[in-house]
């Protein structure tokens, strides 16, 4: 379930614009090579766990590495069509904010699953403790992103407030058994400061990331692993040790995923064509419409 | 967890005309004031509790709290642009009934935790008697208001069901551990009746009330309430003792809900302008549209 | 819960044609007369079980006792208007396809509860075994039925996806407490075949099933049932019992609901006029939009 979640993240990332049959290919290699390879290293034992290195649920062995992956293949597929024209930015809006907001919740309630199940235990106060620091976090995400996004960009942005529940979720998945919920709190409200900067710095690099898979998992899921350097109460992790770990992770997740990403492009392509991406990829790759009878409405 | 369910009742009266960030002062104020001294009065122990005021989970201290504060809001905002014209009332349909219903069925699923969860242990026979009462009074409730919708509109109204569903778990909620199953239906059956009838009343009112959230969680919250002194079956409880808690709980949150939307009307103003109603909130507070593309259609 | 559930199989099977009053009313006789009937033969003890008959959470019981219903209500019922035309197939492609999914997704986490709760036991080993089993039918069946699809339609269907997730669920429904998690995946795999191969086969009998209820849980209840007697690992249970079983549940659910559709039909009616169908059962049964406006934008 977690290397199948891992690799959920970088389909958002390259949404819109990469072949269904060449993500697919993607997928497999990179579940069933590099993931189990890095996930060894620290889960039920392993030379990084040795080292001191602690994440509980995946900020990065789910989140980081999924997110080097996403921004792999963010460079190999280039951006959307339009998206960056005469030096300037051009904001494609979700469409639909409710369905957005379903996914979000569907997120937050199956993460109770994933951080507290991750106790490998039933212990009440072991799990109590984690659904708490998780809830605190996902709310304290919310808040800053809400109020840093009303300060930028003078409205508060329901996208930014979503993007910040995931952040916050993100940031603590690392650390939700070894920090105090108040800690819970500051790394929740800082993932939310980082996910809406991100969201702006990777548009300004031309990186386009049609759901902000890489502000959300990728910057948050180095965050929340640092941070349990900085909040651990338990006397047995280290910064230092976190961030060793993290670029531990960073290198093969990052050139492993561009390699097959390249390969992929080299022999079967990568991208849909022109004409499919502006028709849209439910047409060209499914033969179907998300919504039926879209395209009169839009060709008229 | 209590609290903020209290404020999000409030969300849906107020709906579509007033400032997100007068309601979000609104919140703040109603849930870190009003809501902490309310509920000592009960749980954990209070004054209230001594008297053998029961509210297993809060028809009164959460629906209750949150439906008084969502009368003084409506009576402070008044009725959306439109809706009562020349001594008519306007309907303002629901833009989706799927969103609408899948909303509902993510409230009756999180009932559960609220109330199986507020028997406070994990015994299975305390906790599955909850869960049984729980049901059955949604179910009871959305049976009871479809037939009284079909008898008095000619034709089985959806949004009727489904506040029907929710009418009856929050009737259910203050006695779930403390009624028998049959009486749990017959809370809930009643509970569909009166949130019919109550939509209409409202409307002959001219309380402008856009999701129905004085007749789902006022009244019913009111109903359920007494229906513990009614129905209960340990012998702990009387009428007499909850109308003296329901009396208790009307009195501070509606007078002071209503100051405070008072003063905020007075000071940072309550209401969006007349041209951002009738172009919709999501353009106006957010600058983003809820559906994209949305505004061209409609602008045709 | 497992009675209403057959009968909520019946609604997409005869949906968008069905008078609602006469959906009620069948509803009512079948979940109260043939389901308790046929139900007390193997739950809780009865001479199917005591012959050997396994099915542990209802791929008979539920499924097929709903799918045979459902064979029933579309023979009555006849085709939706329009979709067979001059020895032609019309489909009618599914208007939202994000909802559906969202849908999927509500039904698989049900059913940990469906299949997991019908261990009758708290036993972490025995609920665990039939989490793992149930969870694997599920991604077997989706894996299955998008590559039949893809090779038989040239592109993969999200539709058959999604139904050959339940196809998967549906089938190891009878046997996910005695099959190893290898044999569940592939008693999931077949029902993602076979999901694929009766949708089209239904079709060219002219049998319009709107949402594939026929494929899903009548073709798929009696192959998990059947698999039972294939796969079980507890040498308890026999091809030859189970078929046995199967068709004792066969002629009571299929001419019972014959009887109860035929008896609607020549008394009260069973179909919505011509003209209530082409303009939408939301409008004629019900006088309203599932989407306000809707009709507006298609009057055009």
């Amino acid at each position: 379930m977690f290397a199948a979640t891992a690799a959920t993240i970088v389909s958002g990332a390259v949404a819109e614009r990469i072949k269904l049959s060449s993500f697919l290919v993607f997928t497999l290699v990179y579940v069933t090579v590099v993931y189990p390879i890095v996930g060894s290293w620290t889960w039920g034992g392993g030379w990084l766990a040795d080292r001191g290195f602690h994440d509980l649920a995946g900020s990065t062995l789910v989140h980081s590495v999924g997110g080097w992956a996403a921004l792999a293949g963010i460079m190999v597929l280039g951006p959307r069509i339009g998206r960056y024209r005469n030096g300037k930015i051009y904001a494609f809006p979700a469409h639909s904010i409710p369905l957005a907001t379903i996914g979000v919740f569907m997120l937050w309630f199956g993460w109770w699953g994933f951080n507290a199940g991750s106790a490998l235990s039933a212990d009440p106060k072991a799990t109590s403790w984690i659904l708490v620091t998780t809830n605190l976090a996902a709310v304290a995400g919310i808040i800053s992103s809400t109020a840093l996004s009303w300060i930028l960009a003078k409205k508060p942005d329901v996208t930014m407030a979503l993007n910040g529940c995931l952040a916050g979720l993100v940031a603590i998945t690392a650390g939700a058994d070894v920090v105090t919920p108040l800690n819970s709190w500051i790394i929740g409200a800082i993932a939310g400061i980082l996910v809406v900067l991100s969201v702006y710095m990777f548009d300004r690099l031309r990186l386009d990331d049609p759901v902000g898979a890489l502000s959300v998992h990728l910057v948050n899921g180095l965050w929340g692993t640092l941070a349990v350097g900085i909040f651990d109460m338990t006397g047995n992790y280290s910064v230092l040790g976190q961030l060793f770990g993290m670029a531990a992770y960073a290198v093969p997740c990052f050139f492993g995923a561009l390699l097959i990403f390249v390969v992929i492009k080299k022999t079967m392509g990568i991208r849909v064509s022109e004409k499919e991406e502006l028709r849209g990829l439910d047409v060209g790759e499914h033969g179907q419409e998300a919504y039926s009878g879209f395209q009169i409405f839009t060709n008229i």
